[in-house]
């Protein structure tokens, strides 16, 4: 029997050297998959995913919005499983985006949307999945064998697969994320800074997370990651939601984790961090140093990183915090009380 | 100054007569806007809303999918204000939900998505509001001046807007929705019922709402209602997803709140419920009789319900709870701290 959370904890160590691996020996997919991709000329781009794998999704989304400047969805699987729809789907591309590539509700929803038109795309870390033998085009994220339960290195490794096929799309070559592992290697150094901090939360019984823009992907997954490690009741919203409603159940007792990246996303925020001040919130901060100096706590970010990359930088102290948060509070990350690693959902 | 609580109970109470007008009045305007709709034959539909309305869009995505059989998908509206992404929209039909019509951020994604080749429709409370004013077709819900913070006939009456539409665009004549005002009066007659649950969760902090196809729509408001009224953290999640992680944070002192409706939906949450069980957690449901009677506590809805009519029914009882439970806790949920009745964001 290992030590509580040594599995977790090395797998946020080795992002670095997985995202190499996608820049390296990975390319030559990645240029298949985008030249097939630019010939057949989307007009629209539906994702299909679920858990970490709907975070990754949802990132996708706004690049495809912003960089490929087409309208994108996030499909709900039961529609094409349980509900049998089978819509017209010429002329849309469909990315699958899976860990095991093994949930059946995902495979099924690649195949009907395959049947129905669709060119199909599975974006997983598991080269012969039952999701990348029905897409026409796979992704293998190369993250290595994933062990501990809470996803780590598979998540921002399907977030560089999904940059670097829209970076090709736009005409890029992937360059635009070399400094990223070595820039994660600098973020990774905060453990022990992060370690101190999670003793914060240590008694919370839940907390918010909030961003905006592609960070908003962020704070969905630092949210998950807490939950599903820590136990808390952590909730995510986008900035601008908040306002909508939830900022009502937000006071000193319940802690608000923010990301605040440079650029768009991060400006956007400043329309909610006075709110969350006015009403007395604690809040912890991840992103740039400015932004950080004005919350309560926080964890800087490299500033070479552009908005767009920022999301796979952004989340390596959330998994730090829910790691740390974990074993603070008694519990084995590497093993969540009534998970299993692969989901199968019908 | 009115008895705490006072225009909520009477704003859920006014839902059938909303209901009615709708179902009257608005007819011509749905077959209108149906018309033009069949006209422009869309290949896929983008929703833009925010909070509450956010669900309704949500309810009208799983019809689009289902009953309509098109893509469809829920816009981040910042990509295309913050981020000024301008995509190419021919074909596309963008439906803006909001109670108020005034949100600069949804007039301005229907204003971009108008330019940009979409047919835009808006689907407010507010007749000649600026989100009726830029967009091409409107729909007024007819709900009726909502004056609780907390939106209730706003919402039901924008998911009958969005079915009355999506029916009318498959030859049906809206007469499924008929006896819903009536069936909804029978529902409102559990408030006695629902105030006497509330106190079973007078002191938790947190819960989960839970559901699967069309009343995850439910689930997603419901958690909304309770966050903003009863300042609790509560958290919705389809069923699907929370076996993805989240069933970690699930013990015997976090209620769920489950909605089992008739149809595929409460089908598939027959794969959740065990799970719950087995982790020991506090069962409510909202649905049918059967499953109401395997739950710990409960409200049973009327058999006649179609499900793809039930959410109009089932946010009934979750609207009820969230009364009376802020009440119970000592709030007023016609005045939530922090919020306003109309929030604009960019």
């Amino acid at each position: 029997m290992s030590q509580p959370g040594a599995l977790m904890a090395a797998e946020i160590v080795e992002q670095p050297d997985a995202w190499r691996r996608l820049l390296g020996d990975g390319r030559g997919q990645v240029t298949t998959v985008a030249e097939r991709i630019a010939a057949y000329a989307p007009t629209m781009v539906l994702f299909v995913a679920r858990g970490t794998s709907d975070h990754a999704a949802l990132y996708g989304k706004y690049l495809v919005e912003i960089v490929a400047q087409l309208p994108a969805g996030l499909v709900s699987p039961s529609t094409m499983t349980a509900y049998g729809a089978r819509p017209r789907l010429d002329r849309v591309l469909m990315i699958g985006v899976s860990q095991s590539g093994g949930s059946p509700d995902l495979v099924q929803s690649l195949e009907v949307a395959r049947a129905q038109g669709a060119l199909t795309l599975a974006v997983t870390n598991q080269p012969g999945s039952p999701l990348a033998r029905v897409a026409e085009l796979e992704i293998d994220v190369r993250a290595g064998k994933e062990r501990a339960v809470a996803a780590t290195k598979s998540y921002t490794a399907q977030l560089l697969a999904l940059y670097l096929i829209i970076d090709r799309l736009r005409g890029g070559d992937g360059s635009s994320a070399e400094a990223l592992p070595a820039l994660a290697e600098q973020v990774i150094t905060n453990d022990h800074h992060v370690r101190e901090l999670a003793q914060r939360y240590r008694f919370a019984s839940r907390l918010v997370t909030t961003a905006r823009g592609y960070s908003y992907a962020t704070a969905r997954e630092a949210a998950l990651k807490l939950m599903e490690t820590s136990y808390l009741g952590a909730q995510a919203f986008s900035g601008a939601d908040l306002l909508h409603g939830p900022l009502a159940m937000i006071d000193p007792q319940v802690p608000v984790l923010t990301v605040v990246a440079p650029g768009v996303g991060g400006e956007a925020m400043q329309q909610v961090l006075p709110r969350l001040a006015e009403v007395g919130a604690d809040v912890f901060c991840v992103g740039s140093p400015s932004a950080v100096a004005a919350a309560s706590v926080g964890v800087a970010l490299p500033a070479e990183v552009s908005e767009e990359l920022s999301p796979l930088l952004e989340i390596i102290p959330f998994q730090q915090l829910a790691l740390h948060l974990a074993l603070a509070r008694g519990g084995d990350p590497d093993a969540p009380r009534g998970l299993k690693k692969v989901t199968e959902t019908l």
